[in-house]
């Protein structure tokens, strides 16, 4: 298997071209364009997603973001943590495994990972070595929580 | 037009069968399954669901759920208000104004109304009279957020 290079997207007009092939395209990718057409972000300044090339296309993303520990309501111990989101490969591009690139990643980063699943991605998750969190309505809100603990954490068991 | 009733919906074995219809089914309905079954809440306890049914059947729900002021990040002043999620009316009931009789009895609660706005949902929202809020990430992590306020509310400017 080809193995593939994750890397950092800056914000700049190509990667926000790029972008639009994607499914998952809103508020977030509309409001990086608008900063930079606004000149309220620099020109290849830092953006939280991460992504994979094929040749000279982007043909996977995901957005991975450290939250503070204080914010941290899955985790016991208390602690930082990433959440992930928009992780997407292009149609024709799947089953490469540039999903389980891009995850394996946020992964290696040594703190625990939490995404939002979507509808029927349970099984990809599992084999990822996530697992589903007990569902609490004011934590999750219709969220199908997700998450991976490195050795030595587990789930919070109540809500703070 | 036909006016259609909301109702709060109650846990029980009927409701969750009817659950079963919609499209956005996740942790949140299966976790709602597992406590009836496990006794952990009783026959016809309170839900975070309100729905509309079309003679015997359920054709529309939403899940709303009143957040505590401390945790507002959206409003200014700071507030109680409702989180919507899981709104959907069922293929052959869309069209006839039931999304809006939902969406109108959250805004009748009298306090913010916020949600995560789907994919090519805008218009919807914005025919409901919500807006879509300056995209934060740390705050956001790929939300579309839209909000509705009442009179003498408007959006948070600065994250605390």
């Amino acid at each position: 298997m080809i193995s593939y290079q994750v890397v950092k997207l800056k914000v700049n007009f190509k990667t926000l071209e790029e972008f639009e092939n994607f499914r998952e395209y809103g508020q977030q990718e509309l409001s990086m364009k608008e900063d930079l057409e606004d000149n309220i972000v620099e020109n290849d300044s830092e953006s939280p997603f991460y992504g994979v090339y094929y040749g000279n296309k982007l043909v996977g993303r995901m957005s991975l973001y450290q939250i503070d520990k204080k914010y941290d309501r899955y985790f016991d111990p208390p602690q930082d943590y990433y959440e992930l989101w928009k992780l997407e490969v292009l149609p024709g591009y799947q089953g490469k495994g540039i999903g389980k690139t891009l995850v394996d990643f946020a992964k290696s980063l040594g703190l625990p990972v939490k995404t939002n699943a979507r509808q029927r991605s349970d099984e990809f998750w599992h084999k990822q070595g996530f697992e589903a969190l007990t569902y609490k309505t004011e934590r999750d809100r219709g969220e199908n929580p997700f998450v991976w603990f490195p050795t030595g954490v587990s789930e919070k068991k109540e809500l703070s």
